[in-house]
């Protein structure tokens, strides 16, 4: 029931104008843009042309075979050309327009029209007042503002999302984070299908690896608690709406209304729902559940500078970690590595004074081996000042990414990699996307407390099931 | 006295040798890097060619101008080097060498003698253990690392940092922030100098209008909180080394012994010293203190999308601040901008109906003119769908961000900006200048809260003062 809203073999735009101001174009524009290879057939009420297509004005003279709609009109519009849709055999609707019941009276009326329409004819639909759906593989774009789909990266993430402009920079920064994405869905007022139908959808799918939802509401949290129960695949849920304050804006966006805060932190908690604070923390999440599992709360710290092993040491802390003192033997072992001899070595390991591969090799190998520890933190720095351990070919950093790999997976525990770097080399490796790779120290260990907690529900899920 | 430090008309280097291992050579590297105007004398023990200078290996036949010496020699060679610039006539010195009290007992003998020798030539000097100044308007450069010098960014602001490795990376990123800096100062074991000399400095230096400090410890509380009492320029104290995890790489790094966290918050509160918790943060304090002072917790926010707006209410409620209802009649004024009329406007306010730039003018305006607003969060996003408010022309944002610039200016109050958008675009914003532009808009609120609780001691310490 659902792929043809993910890769529908031709789709049909209402609203369409051939001006300046018009933004229904901006969908086939945009579709253009991400190489949709599927037939796009604008429909308006004026003649003209857009994107080298012809605007049809009667949609009878659509073919029979379209599988998509995607809605761009004034909302009292919307059931007539629900209509249309339903006699020219379309099931599958995107309603885009806004003004319904998040606006204001009327619009709850129209919203009964529309959906004993979509009812009479079994059509089933995204929105109204949303942006619809981005399919990074399909090339499917239907947001109406113009977009840069070329800057998308595909990926295995997708993201179920209570705001339109949200949805946007989830794509953008989801990019820049070098996770790509597989499929966004921006569900607007809900009212047809709703988060939980994506959800279970998504869980389902061969291209889907995590869900990561934005909510302004929970309104199936029955269902929505169940099928994270059942689910192999992490979630992640960024939920807002949270006090009075955005309580009236929230309505108007999106028809939400909040739901009580603590009963949904105790849901997810027992779910195993991973909750994240910001589009940037989504990513962190997305990030922290790709590593290896964390199952107990012993880290090895080894950072190149020892501010950072202090600044380390300090965030293990405060996140429930501890750092153990590492066997006498191996600290002389890797003491010997070093170059001027002075400084000494301790967990966190300031490795300042080790300046040659091996040497780094030899103590993440021997580090990670150790029975009683359960993960890593790795803070590197990029610049030339690395030429003593990576030279200075891009080609040595990649191999080094291969072996954190290979390393984490042997010992199945997570190493959490950071650069401290200018920017434009933090984002050289991201792109190298052999390992995962964080902004900074400090949010490695945010993420490492992130796995251990979602692996500790997990866990006690699977044993409560067993029994 | 300190000027030497900062700009000294010649230095010299002790430890330099020709081999591609040698760290001491990377000093006057870095110096011709950033085109150092002072003549560099390289000395070492054995002959050769560093960077088109020849090395002395004799210190005699250096110079009698010589105003500071730059020392990476082995610890137990740094007394006798200490002792030629003694007679050579230098009184200020860098001594970066590590090996000392923070690594054995042995290094305590030694530093002891460092003191003798120092007090008997009146020799003032920065460290041991450190990698000194990076002065931007000098061009002085004398880390030992391999840098880049080409892409700090000359500032306003001045940093004392106890981690050469910190010291660094506070230098690429509060240049990648567009902050850029004055003065960038590693103190080390602080073994003659330490953080309040520093500070006393800077806090009268006409270059420095805001000092940051990064800090394992803190050995002169009450000289500090004096300093902090009575001065008009900001101090921003990032403290680590906060638990017992750090604490022993913390003393094998700079010789750090932790302190009561208690103590310190109270202290800094009292004070108005503005405490932050990461490298990035401190850019944020650094930001925030630009804007005007917010002497209020009542806001007014506009965002162009509806989720943001959302998210933008709950994060003010978070942080102490109110979102009060703006008078219907504005209301109605704005909502006359409105394309579609399809949103309600309140505050937290959805602009995402509003196309056009007078009508964004006119809401910033009169909203920011009411007598019970006391600043605003304005939530911007960059891209095409942004041509309606901007054109395609770059310049608009320019002219747009001095219209900001001088609303701010006239009523006093501050505005938090952040443009939600692909970070290149971001960057592009951030590089032009004309007034502050945060990474997102949850930080430009938390920015906000660290503005007005900063206004609200400084007010009440003025006022105890002219009691």
């Amino acid at each position: 029931m659902m792929k043809q809203f993910f890769y529908p073999s031709s789709i049909v735009v209402f609203g369409v104008k051939d001006d300046p101001k018009n933004l229904a174009k901006n969908i086939i524009a945009n579709c253009d843009e991400m190489e949709f290879k599927g037939n796009l057939f604008p429909v308006g009420r004026t003649t003209g042309k857009v994107f080298g297509r012809t605007i049809i004005t009667d949609p009878k003279v659509l073919p029979n075979d379209i599988e998509l709609a995607v809605i761009l009109v004034p909302a009292d519009l919307v059931p007539g050309t629900l209509e249309i849709c339903g006699q020219k055999g379309i099931r599958h609707a995107i309603i885009s327009s806004g003004g319904f019941r998040e606006f204001n009276k009327n619009g709850k009326t129209v919203e009964k029209n529309v959906v004993a329409i979509a009812k009479q004819y079994g059509i089933r639909f995204i929105g109204p007042n949303c942006i619809g759906v981005i399919c990074s593989n399909s090339g499917l774009c239907t947001p109406f503002s113009p977009l840069q789909p070329k800057n998308f990266k595909k990926g295995k993430v997708s993201v179920v999302c209570q705001s339109g402009g949200v949805s946007i920079q989830i794509a953008y920064h989801f990019s820049e984070e070098h996770l790509g994405f597989s499929k966004i869905i921006s569900i607007g007022n809900k009212l047809d299908l709703n988060e939980t139908d994506y959800l279970a959808y998504l869980l389902k799918d061969p291209e889907t690896s995590q869900v990561h939802l934005y909510l302004e509401s929970i309104d199936h949290g029955r269902k929505l608690m169940q099928l994270a129960r059942e689910t192999e695949k992490p979630i992640i849920i960024y939920k807002s709406n949270i006090g009075s304050t955005s309580s009236e804006v929230a309505r108007s966006h999106t028809a939400a209304l909040s739901s009580d805060e603590r009963i949904i932190n105790g849901a997810f908690r027992q779910t195993g729902i991973v909750r994240a604070d910001s589009i940037h923390d989504m990513t962190v999440c997305a990030k922290a559940l790709q590593l290896r599992p964390l199952t107990g709360d012993q880290l090895v710290v080894i950072s190149l500078s020892g501010g950072f092993s202090v600044i380390l040491g300090d965030t293990c802390e405060n996140y429930g970690f501890s750092c153990p003192q590492l066997p006498p033997a191996l600290i002389k072992d890797i003491e010997s590595f070093r170059r001027g001899g002075v400084i000494q070595m301790s967990n966190p390991m300031d490795f300042g004074d080790v300046h040659n591969y091996e040497g780094l090799i030899f103590a993440l190998e021997k580090c990670l081996a150790l029975d009683f520890i359960d993960g890593m933190v790795l803070s590197l720095m990029y610049g030339p000042d690395m030429a003593c351990f990576f030279g200075t070919e891009y080609e040595a950093y990649n191999t080094f990414l291969d072996f954190l790999s290979n390393l984490s997976q042997r010992f199945n525990k997570p190493i959490a990699l950071s650069f401290f770097a200018e920017r434009r080399f933090i984002d050289t490796f991201k792109k190298s996307n052999v390992f995962p790779v964080f902004n900074d120290p400090i949010e490695s260990v945010r993420a490492l407390r992130k796995n251990r907690d979602y692996w500790k529900v997990k866990k006690h899920i699977s044993t409560i099931r067993s029994c």
